[in-house]
C-alpha cells in the first residue's frame, strides 16, 4: 500500500512532469434526456457535464513503479481515496484496474496542474487523479490515499453507483453486482449551437458541437442531419487528428449548411463515429437506465427559421 | 523487411506455440440488411459471416522481435501479403499498425493450427494471420510475406475497400482517403434461433444468438425484446467471463421467455452492450454505407405463434 504524502508529490513534480490534454465526462452527461423518457435519480445535466483541460502531473505508472509495484497477470486494482468526506465521515473513493494504472500508454496522471496553473481548489488541489478515456467518477479529487488491492474499491461510488443496466431494471430489481463498474465511456457527441428552441436565420445555418469517445478512441466522423435523421451531412472536425497517439481530448466540429427553402423549423441531429467504428444509438428509451448514466443517443435540437 | 519462409515458421512452431480462441467477423456480416435499405456492393451475407475457432501459432510480436524490430514512437505498419493472387497477378494484401503487432497483449498470431489440426487449406494453409478483435480482412490467409513499412499496405483491400462512410456518400462522391481503414469492429449481436418467418409454439419461446465486440472488449449484457424494442429482458450469457484477459471470442446467449397470451406474431429484437458500454444502433438506414460494411444495428426476427 502506498500513502500519498505531499513530499512524494513534490519530489515527483521535479522528477517527471508529464502534460496531456484530456476530456473529462461525467457518467450523467445528458441525463436530462433520460428523464424525459422516465424519471431517473441524479442531477439534471444537459450537454455540459463534460470539459477539456491541459493536465500536468506525475504518471501513476512511475509512482507505482517507484513504490515497487509491477504489472503481473493476477487481477488487481488501484484504489483512490479523496480527502473530502460526507457527513458520515466516509471519503469519496474509486478504483481502476492495475493494468491501466501501470500502462505508460494509458497516461494515468496524479495531476497537480490544470491549464498551466496549480490545480484550483474546486478541481482537486493539491492533487487529483486523471484517467484519460475513463468516466469522470474515477478522476478522484483532493487525493489522500492510493493503494493497490486485490479487489475493486469498496466505495459506494464504485460498487453501488456508476453502472449501466437494462431499461427493464428498476430500483426494486436492481442488482449492482451484476454489472461492471463503468470505466471507458462510449462514443458521444452533442450540438452546442444553435440552442434548442432558438430561431435561426434563413439562408445558411452554422451548427457546432463536440464529439468524444472513451478509451482513447479517436472520433473519425460526425454526421449532422437537418431533417431529424433522414439525410446526413458530414461535419468538419476542428483541430488535428491525434493518431497514432491515443485520442484523449474531444474534437469540436462545425457544419455550415443551407437551410432548405420554405422550411419553418429544423430538427437538427448529430451522431459521431469513433475509430472502432462504434456509433451512437438512435434513441434514448432503449438505453434508459435508473441512474440516467451513459446517455449517448443522437443529440437533437429543434429550431425555428426566421421568415 | 522480413520474408516468411516455411523454415522460419517450423522453428517458431517448436519454439513458442501460442493458442487462443478468437472470433473472426467479416466487415460485411449482415450486409443483406443494408441492401434492404438501398443497394450496396458486396456479397449478401446474413448473420453467418462470423465464426469462432481455437488458433495456434507463433505470436507476431515474437517473430518481429527475432527479426530485430522494436516498437518506437514513429507510426509504422506491418504489411501482409497472401500467396493467392487475382487474374492480374496481384496478391491479397492488408496491414495492421506496428503498435498492435508488437503488443504481446494484442496476441496477434501467425497461425498454423485451427481447432487442434493443421490449418485447413480453405483457412489459409500453411500459415495465416489472426488479429484478435480486428476485422476479418486483416487476417491474411496463405501468408507469403510480412514486412514492416512506414505506411499502411498499398493493397486495394486496405485503401480502397473496408472503410466506413456516411449514408450520404455514394460511388460518385466517395473519397476513400477520407476514412480510416477498418481495424477494430463495433459491438455486434444477432439472433440465430428462431429463424425469421418461423412459427414458434405458444407458451414459451427460446431465443438464442451470439454477441461479440472488437478490440477485446467483452460483451457484458444482451437485451432481448419480443415487442420490437418497446420492452426488454436480459439474456443469459453462456460460457465464462474472459476478464481480466481481453475478450477475443463471442459469447453465445439465450433467453427463455413466456409468449404473451393471445400474441399471433412476435417481433424479436436483440442488442448487446460491451465493457466500454458501447451499444448497437437502433436502425440500419443511418449507418448504411455504399459497401454495406459495419452492419450492426439491432437484429430483428419476425416470427408467428402457432395457435
Amino acid at each position: 500500500m502506498l500513502l500519498l504524502h505531499r513530499a512524494v508529490v513534490l519530489r515527483l513534480q521535479q522528477a517527471c512532469r508529464y502534460e496531456i490534454t484530456v476530456t473529462l465526462q461525467c457518467a450523467g452527461n445528458r441525463r436530462s434526456e433520460m428523464t424525459q423518457v422516465k424519471e431517473v435519480k441524479g442531477l439534471e445535466w444537459r450537454t455540459g457535464a463534460i470539459s477539456t483541460a491541459r493536465w500536468a502531473g506525475a504518471r501513476l505508472c512511475d509512482v507505482l513503479a517507484q513504490a515497487g509495484h509491477q504489472l503481473c497477470e493476477t487481477e488487481a486494482h488501484v484504489c483512490f481515496e479523496g480527502l473530502d468526506s460526507d457527513p458520515t465521515g466516509t471519503a469519496y473513493g474509486a478504483s481502476i484496474p492495475l493494468a491501466r494504472a501501470m500502462d505508460p500508454e494509458a497516461e494515468v496522471l496524479l495531476a497537480y496542474e490544470m491549464n498551466g496553473q496549480p490545480l484550483p481548489r474546486d478541481h482537486g488541489f493539491p492533487v487529483r487523479v486523471v484517467v484519460p478515456g475513463v468516466v469522470g467518477a474515477r478522476h478522484v479529487k483532493w487525493l489522500g490515499r492510493v493503494s493497490v488491492q486485490p479487489e475493486e474499491s469498496y466505495s459506494h461510488w464504485q460498487r453501488r453507483d456508476y453502472k449501466g443496466f437494462s431499461p427493464s431494471v428498476d430500483w426494486e430489481t436492481v442488482d449492482f453486482d451484476s454489472a461492471p463498474s463503468i470505466q471507458e465511456l462510449p462514443v458521444q457527441s452533442a450540438i452546442t449551437e444553435p440552442r434548442d428552441g432558438e430561431t435561426v436565420e434563413s439562408g445558411e445555418v452554422t451548427i457546432k458541437g463536440y464529439a468524444w469517445s472513451g478509451g482513447g478512441r479517436a472520433v473519425i466522423r460526425v454526421d449532422v442531419s437537418l431533417d431529424g435523421g433522414l439525410t446526413w451531412q458530414v461535419a468538419k472536425l476542428d483541430g488535428e487528428e491525434q493518431r497514432p497517439r491515443k485520442a484523449w481530448a474531444w474534437r469540436l466540429w462545425q457544419l455550415k449548411a443551407p437551410v432548405p427553402a420554405g422550411q419553418k423549423e429544423l430538427n437538427i441531429v448529430c451522431k459521431a463515429v469513433d475509430d472502432g467504428y462504434n456509433v451512437q444509438p438512435d434513441t434514448v428509451a432503449p438505453i434508459w437506465n435508473l441512474r440516467g448514466v451513459l446517455s449517448n443517443a443522437w443529440h437533437r435540437v429543434h429550431v425555428y427559421v426566421s421568415p
